[in-house]
């Protein structure tokens, strides 16, 4: 029992898509010495979470074993993997290491909560490697959508585990390291316990296209188009942004880059050294001195988020550019589930300019940056690991590509979040089920997604809100009517009077049918107006409010 | 200018899929006799329509034409084609006719409102016709997903205007008519001077596919499935619903179907004799007697309506039934853009389960029931109308759909909600933009959506609610600090401190501050606490809360 062991723990990532979160940890039970990898974040919907900012894994169990923490590894620079660094980062307190480019944009979210730039540290590629505690771990170079990304290569005393990180097989991915097969194969001959495995698009049957098939078509495109042409993507995705701009370059077109984010991220590329030939480009300001024809505008907002610059520029003039009739649209995006109504909303909007809008329904102007069923297959075959470890991804992705892992003579373990699994033996084990959840950052504040807040706006939201004030004396009589605020509910109901005074008078007729005792206690009238006013609001226009009493007393 | 006109006037269905409502007029200007054709709903959401029950068209226009109006036709007995009917017609006032399966489900929503069954009438097919005011109109029957759908032959003494409805082609749609290119052809040969046409699918551009090819591959699924079968589809598709239960049938599986919208669907068409040889029903109470292996549902909630069936057996144990390792879901059906959270949460409620989950991406367990691009242009060529006036679709749907009526020598007019057309001359001519909108049934209560109602909700919903209760005597002094009740906020901030109390000696000391003209005014009372209290909150949690301010004053 008291022998070493490895543990793997998902905090965020496995049982859904984003917020990524892992957990190693090596030595005697409960006494592991642990490394984190990958502190990203999720987005909040108005279904789930109105108002909140931005979601992170619920890191309370690390926060508990903050001396056990040797490091931080990011494995790649979304945020989904990186963008909760700069928000946690005191509360674990250990060193961050990601490879340049990571490491560029992981330093300004530090920057952005007052930590110094050396709390990251720049590591290189496989085969160098960094010690932390019982741990040696190496960034092995994996082609994504974003520069620089890497698998890990975790080695411990009782074996090696290899954690993909985010990725595909691309073998020509415009920017970063091509995959390179041998490489992978060669970790795999020197024997590899468990892999811990991307599954995001375990159910994509077909292999996955490189990058270096977007660009001819989306020049094929530009040279048809015969006004301006907007495209738009991830702020992240840099190759893409390359792929886009040299396409219109090819096309006889100046490139514009819009959007904070973008502009970001080609800076830390080119910072780092790993964005090379990026085309030149025309400042927003000296756009409209191009003939439409000769223009491209590289923009944000590829997930009709309605503050980026598509949605600015379907709404109309953006930066002093406005789109008309004849000019030319394109998603080289795919639309990420939940996100179809404010793409929507922004081709209507589109559409109402005369604008042709071309999207990734084609599967000419778009391809993944994750791993297809036959390519994680391939990862399987070339690492020949004892153990598969599916992550990052919803439940339904996990099983499936557990279930590929058994069939094919592997160990597959379904572990979703919060599952310890023992990864020392032949065979995982779990060991453990730790309580996780969501922490949100709402405002400036963190809160837990299950502190009863952001229920509580949910319930206003669907059912609008009264707030009753009633005035008693010291002879615990009341003053006049109970008075009545709406929020968010109609003026007249049923009746065709308005709700304000009939719920005043419900209200008030309550009061005088209550007896002494009734009136004496807080709760109790409290109670009794919660109740008379539900009843009123019923009767009247068929909903059920949120009620808050407000009872006030007269002291003596 | 006093000539009779032919008017087209779309109310809801031109700009948005969902929610049809379009106005034919005949007659001298401004003095049309108007024909209403289809009253449909569309649904809610939280992003912007928190708490609302449905949403309908705003129908002012017409009721303030109310003694114009002879009459209000159905085309088919989708929800949004039909939906409004009993919450709209007491406000119309006209008799509404419709086929007799269609008739059969709009009664049933009449009596849900005490109307009386006789204010619809059953119309028959076309060559029948109904004579209402200057229009004669005929129901030519059509194929879609649901039985006796139909378009509209509208005869008037200027000329003859189709109406598809919403429909694809299809000459095996398994119930219902074929379509029948011939009837439709012979129509054409008539003359039509405009064709107002379905555009929801314009943006596919295989041809569609019949409702003929579904049975045999969930046929070949079913064989191949060893545990229990769900299967769900929307309530309304008849057809679908003969499909999958024929098919279960064929593989040796007993047939339940759970759901009220389902059951009433099955119902419907039974009772208008409009569905044939259904296979024979078990009821749910005698599931459990069935072995698994020989056991289908076909179940309500596609769209992972929290409160369907597909939602309930998800999350455990419905109706005694429960799903486990083995058993085999699939979803014959689309999902509509807005609802793939939904989707997405059942699929994993299921993995969780250990049930496989198979959905429409293969394409061979649905059929869209709408016209695809081919589809479209084959009706433009049989019907051969001078103009064609797309509808039911997005902007961009309709502006797609008229680029190509233009291409083909035809007259395309983009006409969104509230533009009305002039159809009589060899050009359509846009003659008028009429205020148009969404009402929204909140509860029991009709309201407008721009009525501020619902943007307060969505605003408590996003930045919390403070409510302020302060008290002032006779002369004008505050009778102690005001009183400060939270909604939807954390407990404490930046300082650890309470917020409630924080806020409350901040609001105390802006009152100590405000002079006696402030006092002497509510209003500026409630500016300084807002203002004092938004502040506070922007301080202490990044967050600028609703307020609401509750002045009470101690009369002498």
């Amino acid at each position: 029992m008291s022998e070493n062991r490895i543990i793997y723990l998902p905090l965020g990532g496995a049982g859904e898509i984003g917020m990524n979160c892992y957990v190693y940890g090596y030595g005697k039970p409960d006494e592991e010495r642990l490394i984190v990898v990958d502190l990203g974040v999720t987005f909040p919907d108005m279904d789930t979470s109105p108002g909140v900012d931005l979601i992170f894994a619920d890191i309370t169990w690390l926060k508990e074993r903050r001396d056990r923490i040797e490091a931080i590894f990011i494995t790649h620079a979304h945020e989904d993997h990186v963008g909760a660094v700069g928000h946690y980062w005191e509360q674990l307190g250990a060193p961050i290491y990601a490879r340049a480019f990571t490491a560029n944009i992981a330093r300004h979210k530090m920057a952005e909560h007052g930590h110094s730039p050396e709390t990251v540290r720049t590591a290189s590629a496989w085969p160098e490697t960094i010690t932390a505690g019982p741990f040696t771990v190496g960034f092995m170079p994996i082609s994504h959508s974003i520069p620089e990304s890497s698998g890990l290569v975790i080695d411990t005393p009782s074996g090696r585990v290899v954690h993909t990180g985010d990725f595909k097989i691309d073998e020509t991915p415009v920017v970063g390291e091509p995959f390179d097969r041998d490489a992978w194969a060669e970790l795999g001959r020197s024997g590899v316990k468990a892999l811990v495995c991307d599954s995001t698009n375990v159910f994509s049957h077909h292999e996955g296209r490189s990058e270096a098939l977007v660009g001819p078509e989306v020049e094929k495109l530009l040279r048809s188009a015969s006004g301006m042409v907007v495209a738009t993507t991830f702020a992240s995705n840099v190759a893409r942004l390359k792929t886009l701009a040299e396409a219109g370059v090819k096309a006889g077109r100046s490139i514009v880059l819009m959007g904070r984010a973008m502009r970001r991220m080609v800076e830390a590329a080119a910072e780092t050294g790993v964005l090379k030939n990026f085309p030149s480009v025309v400042p927003v300001e000296n756009a409209n001195d191009i003939p439409r024809e000769n223009l491209m505008l590289i923009v944000t907002g590829s997930q009709g988020e309605r503050r980026a610059a598509s949605a600015q520029l379907a709404r109309g003039k953006h930066f002093g550019i406005e789109l008309k009739e004849g000019d030319l649209f394109l998603f080289s995006s795919k639309t990420i589930p939940g996100n179809e109504k404010g793409v929507i909303r922004i081709m209507n909007q589109l559409s109402e300019l005369g604008v042709d809008v071309v999207d990734d329904s084609s599967n000419l102007y778009h391809v993944s940056g994750h791993a297809n069923r036959p390519d994680l297959e391939a990862m399987h075959d070339l690492v020949k690991p004892q153990i598969v470890v599916p992550m990052h991804g919803e439940h339904r992705h996990l099983r499936e590509h557990a279930k590929i892992a058994d069939s094919k003579g592997m160990q597959g373990v379904l572990a979703v979040n919060g599952t310890m699994v023992d990864l020392t033996g032949n065979a995982p084990k779990i060991v453990d089920y730790i309580e996780t959840g969501r922490t949100y950052l709402d405002g400036s504040v963190q809160i837990g997604a299950l502190d009863g807040i952001v229920r509580d706006r949910i319930r206003m939201a669907l059912n609008g809100h009264v707030m009753v004030t009633v005035i008693l004396d010291e002879a615990d009589e009341p003053l006049g009517d109970p008075w009545c605020d709406l929020n968010g509910l109609p003026e007249t109901g049923r009746s065709r009077h308005s709700l304000v005074e009939m719920l005043e008078e419900e209200l008030g007729q309550a009061l005088m049918r209550a007896g002494r005792k009734v009136l004496a206690d807080d709760d109790k009238i409290e109670e009794t107006l919660r109740r008379a006013a539900r009843n009123a609001c019923q009767n009247e226009i068929g909903k059920k409010p949120e009620i808050t009493v407000v009872v006030s007393r007269l002291s003596a």
